[in-house]
C-alpha cells in the first residue's frame, strides 16, 4: 500500500481544489495519519490552533475571506469542542468542512469500549449531533468514501453551509483513484417561461415606482452577488444600504450609499431613503432581532421585492428556483431600461467635530474612524465592539467581519487569525471586549507563533458590558477576572514579536494607532473605557432584547 | 409578581437540596434573570468562568468532589461550547445538571429570527444535540416546570449522568409553589427470593475459591460504594487493586492493596494477585482501551464476578435489578463466613533508589511521590501527566482525578478549579502538559481571582508528547506555540497572588515543592522535560493505540 493513492489523498486534493490552502485544527490520536497527508501536500498548510473552538472560529474567518475552509478535529472530545464554532458557520452561511478523524470501522462495528466515546459501544451519536448544525454529513467507508466526500463538499459549496465528514483511521488508508472531474455547486436550471414571468412582474413593479431603493445583506455576500450588486450601483446609484451582518458589502464611498439600516435606530437619512421608498429590493436579507433593533423594520410586503439565494418574492407572489445572480442580472437590466426618473439622493450630514479627552465609546469610534485605511479588514466581536463598529464609514475596499446572528462572544480573535492567515497582506484590525477576549485568548499565542501582525484593540470596560446593558448592570455575575492585558503577548510567545500599550486618552490612541500602522509586529492595544458606557445603537438593541425577555 | 415564588426559585432550591453550593457558568442574555436568583440565594454561590467549556470541566470536577454539580449557560452559543465537557461527565458518570437560559416560549413558538439561533425558527435542535450526551432532558413550560425539574434531577441522581434543562426566560418568572418533598434517587426493590438466589450463587463461588481478589474501579466511586468497599477490605484484606479510572478508590496504604491493574502492563505483583486468582470480584469496572493497555486484561468470565451498578454476573449468569450496595453487603458477609483460608499477600518490592539529576519522567514522578501528603488531591491531565501519576502510591486519604475514558486534554486545569472550589481546605496538585494547558489556560485567571491556592505542575515538553508517542514524533503538527509559562499567572491577574518557577533539575523541583507547600498563594511550576520522554505505562498504551489505528 506504501506510496499508493488513498482516501486521505483524495480528500486533501478535493480540499485544495475548493480553494482551501490552509487547514485549521488540533491533532488527536484518530486524525494524526490524515495530518501526515496535509503537511506533505504541495498546496496545503496545516495551521495548528490552541483548541478546537478557536480552530472552528479561525476556519469560519478563513471561509469569510476565501470562500471555503476546512477544520480537522479528533473523534468525540475534539469535534464536540468545535460545535459552537461550526454552528456559527451554519447560522451565518459559511462553507466549512469539518473532518473528524475517527476510530477504525472494525472498532466501531465491534462496539469496542475505546476512549473518546461514552463507553457504550455507540459511535454515531456525535455525527447525529453535528447533523443539527451542518447541511450534509457522511461516515466514510471503503465502499462510499470518494462518492460521499464529493457529495458532502458539493452540498457545502451549493448551500454555503458547513459539512461533516467522519474519517475512520483505516478508511483513510484505502487505495482509490484520484478525482477526474471538478466539484461544482449546483444552480437550479431556470425555464425561459419562468424567467419571462419574473421579468414581467419585476418590470411592472419597477415602472410604477417613483422612489426605488436597495437594501442588501449578508446572503448577497455569501452567494457571490457582491460584484454584480456593486456594478449595478456603480452604473445606476440607487439609494442603498446594508444591514449589519452584511456591512462592507458595498463601497461606502459610493454616492448612493446612505449608511446602515437597523430599523428604527437607523439615521434619518437611511430611514428616509429605505423605509420611505415605494419599492425596496431586499437582497439576501434576514431580519434578525439584533440587526433590526428588535424587529423594528418598517417595510411592508407590498413595498418590497425579496431576493433570496434561490427564490424571489414580489409583493405576495413567490418565484421559486431562481438563483440570486439571475434575479440581480434581471434587476440591473430593468433599472437601465424601465426605471422612472428618481429623486436626487441628499448628501450626508457632515460629522459634528468634538473635543476628545478621556476615551469613551464616542471618542473611541471617532479615533478608529480616522485611523481606517482603504483595504482594511475590521473584525469586531459581538457587543460594544460590533455595535460601535457598525457606525464606521468604511474606506474603499475595506471589509468588516461581525457575527450578529450567532453572536458568540470571543469569536473575533480566532476569526481574525483565520482572516489574517487567508489574507496575509491585508491590515487586520480586531476589536474585542475584555470579557469576550478571555474566552478565546490562547489564539493570540498562535498568531504570534505564525508571525502575524494584526492590530488588536482590547476594549477594557471591566466585564460583560453588553450583558450589563441588557440586565444586571451592577450584578457581580457581569464582573470578570481582571487581567494585566498588556502582559499577555509576552506571556504567550517565547520570542515575543508584539508591541503592547494601555491607553485611556483619545490622543494616546491616535498616536498608538499611527505607530501600530507602521509596525512590523503584532500590536496589542488595551483601551480603557467606562464600565457602563455603550454605543447608542447597542443601547437601543439591548433595550429591545430585555423587553423580549420580560414579555409574556 | 414581584416577591412571589417562581420557577427560578424552585430550581435553585432544588439545586441546593442536591448538595450543590456553587454553580458554574458564563452569563448570557437569556440566563441573566436566573443568575439574579442564584446570587441572592442564601446557600448558593455563582462561580463565573472564563468560557463555557471550562465551566463544564469545573462542574465535572466539582461533581467528583461533592457528588453533584450545576452548570448554567445561555442558549445556542453558550450551551454548545460546553458540550464536550458535558459529554465527558456523561462518559465518566458525573451528575451535572446543565441549565440553559433560553428565549421566551412566545418567541420560540412564533419561530422568530432571534440571535443565538440558526435563524431558521427552530428552537429544539440544541436540546436534541444535548440528548445524545445526557440521561434526561426537558424544555420547561408553565405547565410542566416543577414536575420536569424534579424528573430530570431524579434521573441524574439515580443514573449518575448529566441532565439538561432548558429554561425560557418567561418560564423562569412563572409563580409556583415551593417543593414539599425531597428528591431521592431510586434503588430498585429486590425481592427476597432474588436475594436468596444471589446469595447462594455467590456462596458457592466463594466456598470453592482458594485465591480470591478484588478489582474495583470508577463506578464503585460514582455509585457511593467506596465506604463499604473500604470497610470490607479493612475487615478482611483480600488482595485488591483498582484500575486507573478509579485510582484513589482504595486506601493504598492498606496491606491488601497491591497496586494499579492495567492489563499486561501491570506490575508482576498485581498480575499475580489479580489475574492468577481463581475468583476476582470486579466492582464497577469497565475495561476501556486506555486503562487496560489495549484490552490486554486476562480475566475469564468463569473467573470473575462482575458487580455493576444495578446487575451482577456470576460466571455466565446475570442477576438484574440488584443495587451495587446490596451485592457488596452480601459479599462482605459471605467473605466473613464462607471464605476459605487465603494465602498471605506478599509485601511489595521496595523502590530502587536512583540518583536524580536533570528532570525526566522517572525523576519527576519520584520527586512528586516524595512530596505527596495525606489528603492531597492530585488532578492529572490525560497524557504523560495521568499515565505518570498512575504509578504514584497515594498516601492515606489522598484522591486522584483523571479522565481516561473521555480523555479530553486540557480538562485538568478547570476541573481542579471545580475541585478546589468544592474543597477549599484540601491541597490540590494539578499536573498538566503544555499542549493540554493551552486549551483551557484562561481558568488560571479565575482561580487567581477567587484566591485559590492549588499547586500547578506545568510539564513543558514542547508539544503534544502523547500524540508524538502514538504517531508523528517529529511531525510539525505535534509542535505548539512556545509560551513564557511563568509569566502567565501575572498576566492573568491584576493583583497577582501567585508564585512561579521554572525547574529543570530534580533537586530544584524538590525544593520548590517544599516552598509551595507552605505558600499562602497559588504555585505555578514549569517543569522542563525531554520532548519525547514518556512514562513506561504510556509507552505500552500508545503502542497499542497506534496498532489499533493501523489494523484492518
Amino acid at each position: 500500500m506504501q506510496g499508493s493513492y488513498t482516501v486521505a489523498d483524495y480528500l486533501v486534493d478535493r480540499l485544495s481544489e475548493c480553494g482551501i490552502a490552509h487547514i485549521f485544527g488540533v491533532p488527536g490520536d484518530y486524525n494524526l495519519q490524515l495530518l501526515d497527508h496535509i503537511v506533505t501536500h504541495p498546496h496545503l498548510n496545516w495551521v495548528g490552533c490552541a483548541n478546537e473552538l478557536n480552530a472552528a472560529y479561525a476556519a469560519d474567518g478563513y471561509a469569510r475571506a476565501r470562500g471555503a475552509a476546512a477544520l480537522v478535529t479528533t473523534f468525540g472530545v475534539g469535534e464536540l469542542s468545535a460545535l459552537n464554532g461550526v454552528a456559527g458557520s451554519c447560522a451565518e452561511y459559511l462553507p466549512v468542512i469539518h473532518i473528524v478523524g475517527a476510530p477504525c470501522l472494525k472498532t466501531q462495528r465491534a462496539g469496542d469500549l475505546v476512549h473518546h466515546t461514552l463507553g457504550d459501544g455507540e459511535f454515531q451519536r456525535f455525527q447525529r449531533m453535528s447533523a443539527e448544525i451542518t447541511c450534509s454529513q457522511a461516515l466514510l467507508t471503503p465502499e462510499n468514501a470518494c462518492r460521499e466526500i464529493d457529495r458532502v463538499l458539493h452540498d457545502m459549496l451549493t448551500q454555503r453551509k458547513p459539512g461533516y465528514l467522519q474519517l475512520p483511521a483505516d478508511v483513510a488508508k484505502i487505495s482509490v483513484q484520484p478525482p477526474v472531474n471538478v466539484i461544482t455547486p449546483t444552480l437550479p436550471p431556470v425555464h425561459p417561461d419562468q424567467l419571462d414571468a419574473l421579468r414581467n412582474a419585476l418590470r411592472d413593479k419597477i415602472r410604477g415606482s417613483h422612489r426605488v431603493a436597495l437594501l442588501a445583506d449578508f446572503l448577497a455576500q455569501r452567494f457571490g452577488a457582491q460584484p454584480v450588486l456593486q456594478a449595478w450601483m456603480d452604473e445606476n446609484p440607487l439609494p442603498h444600504a446594508s444591514l449589519m451582518m452584511g456591512k462592507g458589502l458595498f463601497d461606502e464611498t459610493n454616492p448612493g450609499f446612505v449608511g446602515l439600516y437597523c430599523g428604527k435606530s437607523s439615521t434619518l437619512r437611511v430611514l428616509h431613503a429605505i423605509e420611505e421608498a415605494d419599492l425596496v429590493f431586499c437582497v439576501g436579507v434576514k431580519f434578525i432581532d439584533t440587526i433590526t433593533c428588535g424587529f423594528s423594520q418598517n417595510l411592508s410586503q407590498e413595498q418590497t421585492v425579496d431576493v433570496q439565494p434561490d427564490a424571489v418574492r414580489i409583493g405576495e407572489q413567490w418565484f421559486h428556483g431562481i438563483p440570486m445572480s439571475t434575479t440581480l442580472t434581471l434587476l440591473q437590466q430593468l433599472c437601465r431600461t424601465d426605471l422612472p426618473r428618481q429623486p436626487v439622493i441628499p448628501a450626508p450630514e457632515p460629522r459634528v467635530p468634538r473635543q476628545l479627552g478621556l476615551l469613551d465609546q464616542d471618542a473611541l469610534w471617532r479615533v478608529v474612524q480616522d485611523a481606517l485605511k482603504p483595504g482594511d479588514i475590521i473584525i469586531a466581536d459581538q457587543g460594544t465592539a460590533s455595535f460601535g463598529a457598525a457606525s464606521l464609514v468604511l474606506p474603499h475596499g475595506a471589509k468588516m467581519v461581525v457575527q450578529p446572528l450567532w453572536g458568540s462572544i470571543g469569536f473575533a480573535l480566532p476569526a481574525a487569525y483565520g482572516v489574517q492567515t487567508a489574507l496575509p497582506g491585508r491590515r487586520v484590525i480586531v476589536i474585542i471586549g475584555d470579557g469576550a477576549a478571555q474566552l478565546t485568548i490562547q489564539e493570540l499565542g498562535s498568531m504570534l507563533r505564525d508571525g502575524l501582525k494584526p492590530i488588536i484593540l482590547l476594549l477594557n470596560n471591566r466585564g460583560y458590558t453588553v450583558e450589563r446593558a441588557i440586565h444586571g448592570a451592577e450584578q457581580s455575575y457581569n464582573d470578570i477576572a481582571q487581567w494585566n492585558w498588556t502582559h499577555l503577548p509576552q506571556a504567550m510567545s517565547e520570542s515575543c514579536q508584539a508591541q503592547s500599550w494601555r491607553v485611556s486618552e483619545a490622543v494616546q490612541l491616535q498616536s498608538v494607532l499611527e505607530t501600530a500602522s507602521c509596525a512590523s509586529r503584532l500590536s496589542f492595544i488595551e483601551v480603557m473605557l467606562p464600565q457602563n458606557d455603550i454605543p447608542a445603537l447597542l443601547s437601543a438593541v439591548t433595550t429591545s432584547l430585555e423587553q423580549r425577555n420580560n414579555q409574556g
